[in-house]
């Protein structure tokens, strides 16, 4: 197995080192064939290192970095003035060759610019999209965009329905996915004319296997291993999943805290609740790509813990090792006229 | 307290009058000011009344209607072809002041268009919405549009914001309810023109409470108590709703299943599901009203049951009682020039 070298934003993210490098100890751990370089502050990181007992680790490296973007700068300062960013150094790691992905839970739209600028698109990519797996009642399938853009054109959904199935053809193994675009309804007459062109232009599509229109519900159900909109409704959908799921796991606490009874039906229910907890839980399905750009990059969520963090670090370094941008610059290119 | 009278259509939905007629008889034995005219193909419902053991109630009678919009008739057929329909003749009764508030478990899309020939709009408001309440940590918000329009205009949904406000004031006797739209970020710079420039007209209007932006976990954290957006993003917002909270459902029947332990585990957890059940009903918050028209029409989810159905009765006969339509004719008057 080839090596596959990460390139850690190590101070991004609402907690930066403290869930940084306990993930990266662990990923080391767990991938023989995985080198990490974690870019900071070099004191910082040191510290770090030490008190996580992996300084000096052989497949390891620090690289400096003298700023960090925070959670609230806009993209303006993170793309103009801090250039000695952890978040802008571990791109440029991509760029360079050094690393074959770069991963950051910096704030998602400087990320999105930097990456941009960076790295620039793909040919054929008019707009990355970010794209995440979205868990449902029988596995889970990918969405995109989940809020890189707002007010796509039907020509940009193409584009992320092809990028989508590349994505996931490599990521997940399946050879045909099926892909469908979010609609609020099912019949060819629903929507709006953005979709209903989308929709024209996904079914002519030859190198897709379209599988119509799903809505917000057959998300869940497992009806699309692709799912494709605009970033604006996109966002307002996974937003509209976290908070849901937040309310619950809330209720529950609630409701197991209201007496003694039900806190004795809470501790019998625990198993119950473990098992829930294990398929649902955000932290395993942490990690959306920045997709249609020359190069992986991962945003993590920004106030993830430790094995969130992990999540999106392996999700880096399958579509690293799985070499993901050249297979959307495949799905993009023109066929040649025959 | 005087009497309110609710014209239903008893055909209508996936089951008819095994679902409307019970739910009927539910709400005249509770509310002794309730009258209700039951719409459809007298001999059914003569029987149906019977079975129930109220045929001959003194606040209840037939309006004969020999037709019956399906569930997946075109509006067309439903506008143009079926005049005689349960779900038409009920809104006409609306319209001819017969009755308060009309109720119908039919298909949306012919219930909104039936409405609107009939009933027309209210002064000032170029497009009826979909409006219901949602289940939020502490309580619930009501949020509109939910699918009646796509590619809403800003002017758009100001006119939602103030019917919502109405909406909630009257129902939820909430004086100034915080109104804001739904966006893919807190701060101003985030989201399309769409909202950018909607949220200057909310901002300016000084008869609304303008709360800003809410995202799409916010609307269940109850930052506000009137969830404004395009009845796309709405639709795709509520059916992930449903969506999410119908997988996790799923996934604690499979969790019970699992083996005797959890089996075990969920007999003692039953206090602890049911009083979840209960606050997640999605029957608790069936009932979506059509605001805008001439007159109050409450849409029952199709598939519901009794318990669905008689909220939706609940809905209406609030509405009804309140005089909504009023007071959103009121809201939306432009000022007298002082």
């Amino acid at each position: 197995m080839s090596v596959v070298t990460l390139a850690v934003d190590a101070m991004g993210g609402d907690h930066g080192t403290p869930v940084t490098v306990p993930a990266v100890a662990s990923m080391l751990s767990r991938h023989e064939h995985l080198h990490i370089i974690l870019v900071g502050q070099p004191a910082e990181l040191e510290a770090a290192l030490k008190k996580q007992g992996i300084a000096g680790h052989s497949r390891l490296e620090i690289q400096p970095a003298s700023e960090v973007v925070a959670m609230d700068d806009p993209v303006a300062v993170a793309l103009r003035q801090k250039k000695d960013s952890s978040m802008r150094v571990a791109i440029n790691m991509v760029k360079d060759g050094r690393a074959q992905a770069a991963v950051s839970a910096g704030n998602t739209g400087a990320l999105m610019a930097v990456s941009r600028f960076v790295l620039k698109t793909l040919p054929g990519v008019d707009r990355p999209a970010i794209c995440t797996a979205i868990p449902t009642a029988n596995g889970h399938c990918h969405m995109l965009d989940l809020g890189a853009n707002v007010d796509s054109e039907p020509s940009h959904l193409l584009q992320f329905a092809l990028m989508g199935q590349a994505v996931v053809s490599a990521v997940d193994g399946v050879e045909h996915p099926r892909v469908a675009l979010l609609n609020i309804g099912e019949e060819d007459i629903k929507g709006n004319e953005q979709i209903k062109e989308a929709a024209s232009l996904l079914r002519e599509h030859d190198r897709l296997n379209y599988a119509g229109f799903v809505e917000g519900n057959g998300i869940f159900a497992g009806e699309a291993d692709v799912v494709v909109c605009d970033g604006f409704v996109g966002n307002v959908s996974l937003k509209t999943m976290e908070g849901v799921a937040t309310m619950i796991a809330g209720m529950i606490r609630e409701e197991v805290g209201r007496s003694w009874w039900r806190k004795l039906s809470g501790l019998f229910a625990l198993p119950l609740l473990t098992g829930l907890k294990k398929r649902m839980d955000p932290e395993r399905y942490n990690g959306a790509s920045l997709v249609g750009l020359n190069g992986v990059v991962v945003k993590s969520h920004g106030g993830t813990g430790v094995q969130g963090f992990i999540s999106a670090l392996e999700v880096a370094q399958l579509e690293a090792r799985r070499n993901v941008p050249a297979l959307i610059r495949d799905a993009l290119a023109e066929p040649v006229p025959g």
